[in-house]
């Protein structure tokens, strides 16, 4: 079968053929249908070789769904046919996390070499994908499953953060977003749906703030210098309950920590490597900041659960599976409006 | 291999020989170490055959422990020889509730026709029990078997019941366990390793009390007219923020009520057929009525770790299989003093 | 000055002279703006003399707004002119409940006999009220004060009961308003607000359901003895994750039962004397039966907020002091359409 | 009456002759029993007075109790003689978070130049002290009035950073305590009391490490540049969930990141300066920063409520009024074991 694999450290991903795979006990093969290009890929890229965690050649590719091809012997749950989403961040399904359902926090991944697909397993930007357990699996049921495969990650990455913060959210409180990109859009309207929040939308241009708009944001502020003050004044000099950093460079970070309010949460999402120091005086009294990644199994179905009912959306440009070397590139260059999604079957 | 089975509708139960189970693809076979005898088989047993919700013969056993003895193909996670306790409620493993480990809950265990071992699947009083999935495995490390094994249900069932509750058992507060056998004790025990309440043990009898308070009670209310009163004046007439009934029988539940805290849980874990009503000033206000069962994934293992600490500690009498029978009789006459445990290849 | 007053038992209340009220050290004198006219009122007039809990005669009025027209000596906070709404369910303020705002479930109000304004205290159908405390008032800025009367507890109570509720409120669950009048086409407009759950609304006719839908409810459902099974239906049998019953009835209580969810909560409001029984096996597995009293003074602060962001608006009628005995007349003959409020200055 | 006073920009405070407050209508008068000394009185007077938030001669002393000497009119809910402490961290008492009880966390504090006594307003260390307010009172019952006094902020503060954790303090965590001194001794037997966590106490001499296993640790680290690596080694490379930071140093705050666990939090409430930088990658995932200032009213009431129970106590050395100055000369030299205890009118 035809996959995108990153072969060489440094070197662009191309389509190559690889064998098909086959299902052992217990796991289930996929004809994919979408999975999403994602920006985390670029930065794993751009690493040296001996930062990367694993071997090359990879099969890229961490939101993935498609259809069930074959299940391997002693799999259950699925038939043949049925239209799913995967689950990426796999763990070892036993452990005091993975028992809650929390597999992006399995506490044994590491020792035991779990990976998921994509990142270290062989991911979903290849016309078949093997998934290792059923509980990997969500039903799509009637959603598209092009605008579903970015669900996985940019709609469960910021449905995570927005989770942790979920008590904070009553009405008369405010969440800002910084950078209204891939995953802050998602999460300005996850936020819309799930709380009575007031949401602030933060980034560089107005076109982007415009779009921050479209998609729900109440009030949107330039980023910039004087942004942590335009926040504190559009909540009376409290601050927001909720900072949400998509971008988490220094300027954004530090911003974050400036526009919190006292038991405020900041949450730094992004991979910009920028970091916010927290000690008494730092920031305001009880302003909590923490930095987490994907999301659980149960937040899964809830996403794709909010989609099912019209709330949360992405915007998408697809690309047949020749072409994915391309979508790697524009979204390099900061072309892709919204979310890049390969049909390697289409 | 040897099994105590129930047979017949009506009959006692019998150790038989059954052929060896063998594990399937993902599933696991242990050799069964201990296995505890619950009230709840009893209960089972007194049914109708039109009540039954599954065939019979049935090898009964839903409290088991044992070692690893083989795997089968695709299974992992485990190696011959280790020594775990089995989680009992087993589900779907994929469900929104499954998704958070709480398979006790699953949400398609009725129409798949999945049930725990023991209640439905062949259990452990038996040589060997065949277990589905290693996520229904949890390693028992340096833990004596024979007093873990009623840690899977009697342990595991009332913690489940003090961790719906753990936020309101701050210091000031008091919890009231009503029925201090089997599962209460334990949760004497519980309750005084995991919060700062109060507690407040009742019972039919001084000696069951004096039991009580030896396990960790403060208080301790002979049952009857006055009970709730008597709990009402131990807390300047504010009553319990949380009551555990263990017996759950028609004046028990109703003594429950009448002694809770406005905001206060009662939770109704015991079979004995009473019902607490609920409506506006049928209770102070607030006060919160449930009925849970059994516990999560992640809680056995919390469980099995609060014993490894010394925390919790099960008072057991042990049987060889062929005495079984005798120990299902014991416990029918009420003459088990704490638990009944089988060891099957004792 | 001019009280609507309820004076002996069994009669009607009639507008009076009365002295008017002089604020004490601490207290503050409103003149009041709007003041809303409750069910609850006039159940307290149908209570026989033995069972009323406070001497006659009462003015009444526990859903007051008004501006601060003097303050007592030491009185803090406020200035002359404000525009203020009344906290109602006066406590005590320094219980372990009231200092944490939860004043309605004070431990010592009925010890030292501290009651409500219009519940015992002189309350807001009057052209001032005295407040005992500044805390017991939230500033209303910019809000309508006429619609915002009713929000102290029509707005407050049904906010409470969704709080209780909110983290099982996720995208996927259901909740089930019971009652669409006052209360609960609130309720409707709150869930909307606060959550992504989808809103299933019941009551007895076409013309009420059309407004449930109205106000926002995704489905409706007419109440019967089907309508327990129409919500099974349309959660693919699961039940409802929360149902809030407004009216609380014998035929209510054992509806909103039987669409619970397992772990649902089930929350009875509605002062209609039905009760439901919970016990194991009564009920799906760990649903949680409870019955509240209004709310805390945090939540009259954000049922405000929500109010002053336009996400609930009460449907208000208005009446002159004179017309007052009329309001209740109206409200006793089921005529009033959404909430009657009367202007004591207007 | 006399008075501990700090009157000059680094000078050492001195006993004074003052007036006898009186109170205001709603204030109370207290007959001081006993007073804390605390390093942060300590920190205060190191501050240029550029930096000093109000205006000098202060009264020192923010952990009072003692007895109603007197009320203001209108002042209600205790009588003279009522043994009582104070809830230092005042606030307006109205704005959302004073409604919740976090005046901590008031909103308005600052803008109303409200301020704790002995940190603004006159303090604990005087004969008698002024109180605004009944609701900053709480009463003391039977509790030994010399060692309550430093439960209002040496017991009030660690309680408040454990309430924050208490979820996640299950059984099977583990809970690291830096400095065991004043407030991190108080810590230990909170943790102890309140959770079924396992302690490690972190400090930097064998004797110190001592006394926190006297106090209930149950392992002990040395500081150090090996320290954090022995938590992970006592916790199977998991770390802690829970990691409480009573010195706040930049080396402390540094070790504190280093043994924290996947989800765990490190709460920072020693004023030493060091801070924690958060960011993708810079700690393990999802942990959670924060630093905390003192408690809230309930936590208060639930703290004494501890004490009563025997569940924590303050090793207390006890001073004159005109031994005060030296009280704080041995605090500042590190000679005092436990806390100093003034006795204004011993």
């Amino acid at each position: 079968m035809k996959a995108l694999q990153y072969r060489t450290v440094g070197a662009e991903p191309e389509v190559v053929d690889v064998p098909d795979p086959e299902p052992g006990p217990g796991q289930l093969l996929l004809k994919v249908t979408a999975a999403g290009v994602c920006h985390s890929d670029i930065a794993v890229m751009s690493w040296p070789a001996e930062q990367l965690p694993f071997p090359l050649p990879l099969t890229l590719g961490h939101e993935g769904v498609g259809t069930v091809a074959a299940l391997g012997p002693g799999a259950t749950g699925f038939e043949v046919g049925d239209a799913v989403a995967v689950y990426g961040p796999w763990g070892c399904g036993s452990c005091h996390m993975c028992a809650q359902g929390k597999e992006n926090y399995c506490l044994r991944a590491a020792e035991l070499g779990i990976r998921p697909p994509g990142l270290g397993a062989p991911g979903a930007i290849a016309e078949y994908l093997l998934v290792d357990n059923p509980r990997h699996l969500v039903p799509l049921g009637v959603l598209d499953p092009v605008r579903a495969a970015p669900l996985t990650d940019a709609g469960l990455t910021p449905y995570h953060a927005i989770k942790i913060s979920l008590p904070k959210l009553l009405p008369g409180s405010t969440a800002v977003v910084i950078g209204t990109g891939g995953l802050g859009h998602v999460a300005i309207q996850l936020l819309r749906a799930m709380t009575a929040a007031r949401v602030v939308a933060l980034d560089l241009t107005e076109e982007k703030l415009a779009l921050a708009r479209a998609v729900g944001a109440h009030e949107t502020v330039l980023s910039g210098a004087s942004a942590a003050a335009s926040v504190r004044e559009l909540t009376n000099g409290r601050g927001a309950e909720v900072v949400l950093d998509f971008v988490g460079a220094p300027p954004t970070t530090t911003a974050a920590g400036a526009m919190a309010a006292v038991e405020g949460d900041v949450t730094i999402v992004g991979l910009g490597g920028g970091t916010l120091p927290v000690g008494f005086g730092a920031l305001p009294y009880e302003a909590s900041v923490t930095s987490p990644y994907w999301g659980t199994r149960a937040e899964l179905i809830e996403v794709l659960d909010l989609a099912r009912a019209g709330s949360v959306d992405v915007h998408v440009e697809t690309y047949t599976m020749d072409e994915a070397p391309r979508a790697y590139q524009r979204l390099h260059d900061g072309l892709v409006n919204g979310r890049a999604v390969i049909l390697p079957n289409g």
